[in-house]
């Protein structure tokens, strides 16, 4: 099953997304579950399954489509997970790197991605994000995916020149983050290393692995995280990125407006985001 | 003047702190601006002035102190930002680093820092913390201390064994970042690099330097970190800790269940914590 989370008439809302269109959740449910990131809190595998064969409301074109989860509380960002990046950027640090995105960061398939001004080095990274189902400390490997609502595409867009030593600065630019169509949930993904992930830019493919490749694979994030910090509905972990990237090409490829930027993973779906120039107010003082 | 975030009576409050006591603001003004992070967006300043001959409600010993704000939107932590720790952690970075705390691992004055079990480094930082008033993007340099509230201390403990190459899992720990006792308004702190910052643990002075040595001054801070990402009222930026760190002493000096960290900043105050051991359930199985 599918849900996505979007704006319809001006209005919140989220429903289950079927290829014949979408079935609207909120106006038969809302009362009970506000938000995408409420219902996931709930047996919402069952609920939705109760409407899944529900009159479809609404086509994909009469939505603006949010980001899967628009208020995560936690975005924990992996870097430096698969091996052909790693080769990429000479990393060699056996624990996971973690870095942090903030809300704001993010946008919604179909939506403009912001390049920022002050960036001349705008690069891709299509990954595969996490979304936490049941919250919680110290959570087992072993047990870990039975904490996962289910499985998004993430366009990780990457100001390199922002990046320095760590990688903040580089990661939360608005709306550079694109996060969707939708979940998948895990009733039709038991295993999230078997998943074929893409990344194309104006139609050309410059990523292409499968999640099999990634080191740390999702359980052990879970985990490792779950250590540190504690894990609540609607968090996100987004896994990391493939090799291919833009600022390791020879020449390097790097977006600007008006590009078509797309992150396709097999059985979750195609992301897919053209690259806006962000607003003339982004020419900031010189530090 | 001072203002304290607290829980008085089971009930979450915030008030003038002054040396006679606690004027509480939340039973006075509670039905306008809940919350000391809601006041902080008002004209706060000359508000709390027309409380501030009130009379006294509350001792000290009468409240378990918050984090001076315990749920900002944003809490962004620079690295290496005195001369001293730069020499000390050989980095050389022009620019700021930053990194990012959320803000379950924040706790309050004269609460317990939890040490994680799994760490054998748990090092501590004296900071100078600055708390956002008023929100905004591209904030020029020269205006942008009027965009502070406060200032505060923070003790940034730190998981050495975890920073691993970036710095989030070594910063987040449930209950590490104590920040308190209150935020000192900027009408007493004109310029906040003429402070004298010092840390003590056990009664022993541990770091002492003066905030004219930060690297990145707090008005540039605010421009670059806004230049990326929105500031808004209850953001907290956490500028950094002086030379004298536990981790590159020799020999190293880490902190332990039943120490007391304290951090003192000049026309601030003393920030003091006992070190706790965080409860038995942080034993997670190995990765």
């Amino acid at each position: 099953m599918k849900l996505a989370n979007y704006i319809h008439a001006g209005r919140k809302s989220y429903g289950i997304y079927t290829d014949a269109g979408i079935i609207d959740l909120e106006s038969r449910i809302g009362n009970i579950y506000p938000t995408l990131k409420d219902f996931l809190a709930a047996s919402f595998i069952s609920i939705a399954q109760q409407y899944s064969r529900a009159p479809v409301d609404l086509s994909e074109n009469d939505v603006l489509f949010l980001p899967v989860i628009d208020e995560p509380g936690k975005i924990l960002c992996v870097g430096m997970n698969y091996a052909d990046k790693r080769k990429e950027f000479d990393q060699h640090n056996p624990a996971p790197t973690l870095f942090v995105r903030f809300p704001d960061s993010q946008t919604g398939h179909n939506t403009p991605v912001l390049k920022p001004r002050l960036s001349s080095e705008f690069d891709y990274e299509g990954e595969l994000a996490v979304i936490i189902g049941k919250g919680g400390e110290h959570i087992r490997a072993d047990v870990a995916l039975s904490h996962v609502a289910g499985y998004s595409c993430y366009m990780d867009g990457s100001a390199r020149d922002w990046q320095h030593s760590w990688f903040t600065a580089g990661k939360n630019w608005r709306k550079t983050g694109a996060f969707g169509p939708c979940i998948t949930t895990t009733d039709e993904i038991p295993d999230p290393h078997q998943l074929a992930i893409r990344t194309w830019l104006n139609g050309k493919m410059v990523q292409e692995d499968t999640t099999a490749s990634m080191i740390h694979r999702v359980a052990n994030l879970i985990e490792y995280i779950s250590t540190f910090t504690s894990l609540s509905t609607g968090d996100v972990i987004i896994t990391g990125s493939p090799g291919g990237v833009g600022k390791k090409r020879n020449p390097p490829l790097f977006m600007y407006a008006g590009d078509r930027i797309e992150v396709e993973i097999e059985r979750i779906g195609r992301l897919s985001n053209i690259i806006m120039d962000a607003p003339q107010y982004e020419m900031a003082e010189s530090l």
